[in-house]
């Protein structure tokens, strides 16, 4: 296939790289930037560059932007692809998304996918790009009653061929609620972590617990401002499930009921075991 | 030196296998279950079995238990103790052990310090004890004004030789503090974390920040629950600032105010690189 990547950030970047390295196909590339774009095709990232007003030579396009731009972008992209083309994007929610694209891309007659491919970084932009990003990690395809599966077909296996560790298809709706809980609410709660005035003074005393719970509160706040608000519902419904359970673990200590704390937490560590549990049971 | 732990679970067997394997003192050994004591001197943990009520033989006695066992085998063991030896305990709180045990060990003429080496698992008990468990950890030593400075260069030398990375200095108020928000904040919040209806629907779905700020919601509900009750007033504070934080960005998306929630995310990156910055200077 010929591919058109474009924006090559971190996510974009890693995914053309992961294309190159592991499978056959060509891979073009768009950035606004246009010192990444040299810097791409000199480093062979990308074969060449793409020009945004003429995509009918692409068998395949794969928008890897920030939401906002995403749905400008794909919006756009659709004006020149060629019918029976399949346009991808890797936007980390995708109701939104999903709802927007979807009529445009059948009105096209494009096969559109909203994907998320579940990898990241402290890092961000193409300087932090890499070969394997993928390499273990899960990669989320959604579909709806109108997606062709025969290039849900095509798209899983261009993951494996990247060294995806699975291909998980699901809805929209159901993609986004599960990443409120388990990406967008640790970053709010690793981000809001820090916010102590003990931070600063903690030098020689942190455990692996105080990194691994601020490990991404180093974030990029423009994407992820952009994220959570297309995500609000979900995400507002784990933030304040958070809030009240933090809120029962206050009762039990400024009551100094020990026994409730111990129920609080063995509650806690049962979920945590049961949820081990089925990961290692996926393995 | 002749030393004796006294109990014998993660923290005490990983200790006394430590100084056995890093060190040339002799390693006594006590713990509640017959059990554990047996197959302690069997494989060589401990070097022989302790009569918890005869420690007169002893130079140094290290109790490894849970806050309210370590004040109560404290007080015991310092009936028994010679004139001149060292009392260590290592739980992890400091300022209701240490407010407790000096007065007693002053006036039986034994040298105690409280201690609080920064390691652990997701595991407890003697079988999850292992050689190296303090392997480039922190040793956290608290001064008092009684404190003998001879027997705590004794003791950073006896972290040192056991592979710890560093002994840190500090008073018990200032640990507790500091701990309240490095490491209990950390468990209790993890521990909320888990209890979502959206937790066993996540297969497939978790990627890295997930996986990290759930890791320690599996722990031991019964020594946690002491110690967070041990040192309310400190992990009082830290919670009651997390949820207030929390809200903030609940504020955020409510409102769906995108510069607002930038503005929180920003806050929280920057922390979390100064954090990272004061990190790297240490090391």
């Amino acid at each position: 296939m010929d591919i058109a990547v474009v924006g090559l950030g971190l996510i974009g970047a890693s995914f053309a790289k992961g294309i190159k390295q592991h499978t056959n196909n060509k891979v073009y590339g768009f950035d606004i930037n246009n010192e990444t774009l040299t810097k791409a095709k000199r480093d062979g990232t990308i074969d060449d560059i793409v020009l945004m007003n003429n995509l009918s030579d692409f068998d395949m396009v794969i928008v890897a932007l920030y939401p906002v731009n995403t749905i400008e972008v794909c919006t756009d992209a659709l004006k020149t692809m060629k019918r029976g083309s399949t346009l991808v994007d890797l936007c980390g929610i995708k109701g939104s998304i999903v709802d927007k694209i979807e009529p445009l891309a059948l009105k096209a007659e494009v096969d559109y996918i909203g994907t998320h491919p579940m990898a990241g970084r402290e890092l961000w932009g193409y300087d932090a790009a890499v070969n394997d990003l993928f390499k273990g990690a899960s990669f989320i395809i959604t579909k709806t009653e109108n997606t062709n599966m025969e290039k849900v077909k095509i798209l899983r296996n261009l993951a494996e061929e990247m060294l995806f560790k699975e291909s998980v298809i699901t809805t929209p709706k159901e993609h986004d609620k599960i990443i409120a809980f388990t990406s967008q609410l640790a970053h709010v709660v690793s981000n809001a972590y820090v916010k102590s005035p003990s931070l600063l003074e903690e030098k020689g005393f942190s455990a692996g617990s105080f990194l691994d719970l601020t490990r991404v509160a180093k974030l990029n706040e423009y994407m992820w401002s952009e994220l959570f608000v297309m995500n609000k519902e979900p995400l507002l419904f784990e933030v304040d499930n958070i809030i009240k359970e933090l809120e029962k673990y206050r009762e039990a200590l400024e009551n100094d009921d020990i026994h409730y704390m111990e129920e609080l937490l063995k509650e806690g560590r049962i979920l945590k075991e049961k949820s081990n549990l089925a990961h290692s049971k996926k393995c």
